[in-house]
């Protein structure tokens, strides 16, 4: 690890894991000239003595969140179509704008919109799935690497019609995926390509063969949806009689846990299927606001997953959830766990977990306080929310996740640098 | 009604009935001399070419919204304690702020700040809970006057210890409510006295007597919980075994729809108390974020409420729920209604007629574009969410509500006056 360089003084909350929060008032976190925390201190070490302080008050800092999963096209259409189906949410607004989005210059305005939103909302690291349109994704990985946020994102595959027409064919689907991949490779640091498959019910097994050489021979993560409703488990069955689940066929074909992956949603998944996940290390992104606004019949148990060890995060899931929020979507994953699931609820400082450390987990060494993690960030300024009662850290945390908003974050630093807003 | 002195051009929309917005693109208010709408127009009628028009541009007027259930002594601890169980929230944050309330210094601070969250939120009218302290709630009062909103707001009464110590005396509780309803008569056209008893398991027969009477007396109305959960229900039958539900109790004693009468809760009210409601004509506050923030065994159905014909209206319950934004009540209320409950889901149009007509009907003509009502309305400007696809009117609306914020309302009237950001 390099030596420190810098100091941030500040009220420091993190949560290195589930439902415990670290919370030092007035505490030091000491960054290296590589941008990771070389330590965290409740007084300064006298060999510190010697570095510049910046000291920024009675302010909250806290690890930056991770979006684990979301949907660049249909920015546009958040909050619409949530009072029908979930079919008639996909026909009438979902596939219309996927479709327009292969428009580059209407691609361009959303990407650069999407950009802000992340920026904004101190989502410093995302996962984001554009649509089959090469060129449009291309376009988003350009913005994102132009941003300085840290993301993967990637052409979405779908190449088997399960409920009507392929949305595109199999080998313009491998070819220009390839084209990305190599477009993309050694371009970014902080932006990266993530195979991504629909689902397995719209893929067909020379499209996974495909993708699990690329993840193999490219090392490069996958995103994908898993177990969003009973229906599509039963398309899987029939589809792929041998392997029969999502997560025996993905295993199968090289994209469970291989590298990195992260399942979407997850709520018809079975007590198997989370079992692999623990085993081959396949992230959830567990997507509470999307969960009841287009509601299955099943819901993810976020405490469940965390029992049995299967790395969890949130997802905004835009635009099947509403809000790019991670605030919110805090919020909604513990009245989720009241509302919906039996188990335990979460506490604050679970979600909390889930938005920093659990989701970052998947990026490596990102949403916590502690050595050789990235120094991502943000200040939160909660003056106005902190001035009736003697709150201690935690309260104020609360405050901010209930009652705070993307106005309360004051500055977000991105792997030790100060990130501005992109593209103003 | 007064002839039209003046008439708003934007796009309209308002929900005369649940369910159902009525959309005008371009649409006229004409308004009265008295701050009532005098009639709304897709175009321009011939008899009042003469009068002034406002263009409001390409910009969304609705009716303003009605908070029907919130705390003034809970702003400072919207948030927190949700992680524990109802008697702990109520132990550790609720009963320490409400005694702290009772410092007129300390109370004048929270009713400013609550006054412009109110404004700040587009919540036109209100009706507020403060604590059994007089002078707090006489402040509150005092507050509210000097806004320009118009609200309802009453001293808690809670003579009898169900779970520990009375709050306070019997005759101390009546003497005070007596003088501030001497105090309050006649001082404001848009601010009043509501009677305001806990509920029924902390009140004696004597207190309900004495409230029961003031309501007659003064024609006053009323406000107070019920039927939170089963604990409570229990304690009602046993406290009145010859009345055994909170409905007849209050009945018997004068204080169930003689006067406007709101409930807050409702979640483990019978089929037959709400029958009852339907008959009395007594409102429902129905309070999605405290539902589940602070949740019980059982949930209300909004959608049995208006199938039964019982008035209902949103609350945000400041502090057992989070937020004063009616934006997020009624989001919440569209998810719990997907959640929680197995009737056909809220849709967004349902949750908007709550948060406007639904709630205003307690007041009277407010949270309607119709003539005779006030016009109660705020300007939104959406244009930074508008700017994507080609949207429907109700599509805007949809936006606003999931992805919209207090920063969009861009003007408030009151009864037809534009109403300015309190105490600044």
């Amino acid at each position: 690890m390099e030596s420190a360089v810098k100091l941030y003084r500040a009220d420091l909350v993190t949560a290195k894991e589930p439902g415990r929060l670290d919370c030092l008032p007035g505490g030091y976190v000491a960054v290296g000239a590589d941008g990771r925390v070389t330590g965290v201190y409740a007084k300064l070490p006298a060999d510190l003595a010697a570095l510049p302080v910046e000291d920024l008050g009675h302010r909250l800092l806290i690890p930056a969140f991770t979006d684990l999963h979301l949907h660049s096209s249909q920015l546009p259409t958040a909050g619409l179509g949530y009072d029908g189906s979930g079919a008639e949410w996909f026909t009438r607004y979902t596939r219309p704008v996927e479709e327009r989005y292969a428009d580059l210059a209407y691609a361009d305005e959303i990407n650069r919109e999407l950009v802000k939103k992340l920026w904004e909302n101190g989502s410093l690291h995302s996962v984001i799935m554009a649509t089959t349109s090469a060129a449009a994704t291309r376009n988003l990985l350009e913005r994102l690497m132009k941003s300085g946020l840290c993301a993967l994102a990637g052409k979405m595959n779908s190449d088997f019609g399960v409920y009507g027409d392929a949305t595109e064919q199999t080998d313009v689907s491998c070819r220009e995926t390839r084209e990305l991949i190599d477009w993309a490779r050694g371009r970014s640091d902080r932006v990266g390509y993530v195979l991504s498959p629909e689902y397995v019910p719209a893929a067909t097994p020379e499209l996974l063969r495909f993708l699990g050489e690329c993840a193999r021979q490219e090392n490069l993560p996958v995103q994908s949806h898993m177990g969003e409703g009973e229906n599509d488990t039963g398309v899987v069955r029939r589809r792929f009689p041998r392997e029969q689940t999502y997560a025996a066929v993905l295993e199968e074909y090289g994209l469970f846990g291989r590298t990195p992956t992260v399942m979407a949603h997850c709520a018809a998944t079975t007590e198997t299927e989370f079992a692999a996940m623990a085993r081959c290390h396949v992230t959830v992104a567990y997507c509470p606001h999307s969960s009841v606004e287009i509601p299955g019949k099943t819901f993810l148990s976020v405490r469940r997953c965390l029992e049995m060890g299967v790395p969890v995060g949130l997802g905004s899931d835009v635009g099947g959830g509403h809000t790019f929020s991670m605030l919110q979507n805090m919020v909604c994953a513990v009245q989720m766990s009241k509302a919906l699931v039996h188990d335990k609820p979460l506490s604050c400082a679970d979600a909390f977990y889930l938005a920093t450390k659990g989701g970052g987990s998947f990026f490596g060494a990102t949403g916590s306080f502690e050595p050789g993690y990235w120094f991502d960030a943000l200040l939160l300024d909660d003056a106005e929310l902190n001035r009736f009662l003697p709150y201690t850290l935690e309260e104020r945390l609360q405050r901010v996740i209930y009652c705070g908003d993307s106005r309360n974050i004051l500055r977000r630093w991105c792997r030790g640098e100060v990130l501005c807003c992109p593209d103003t």
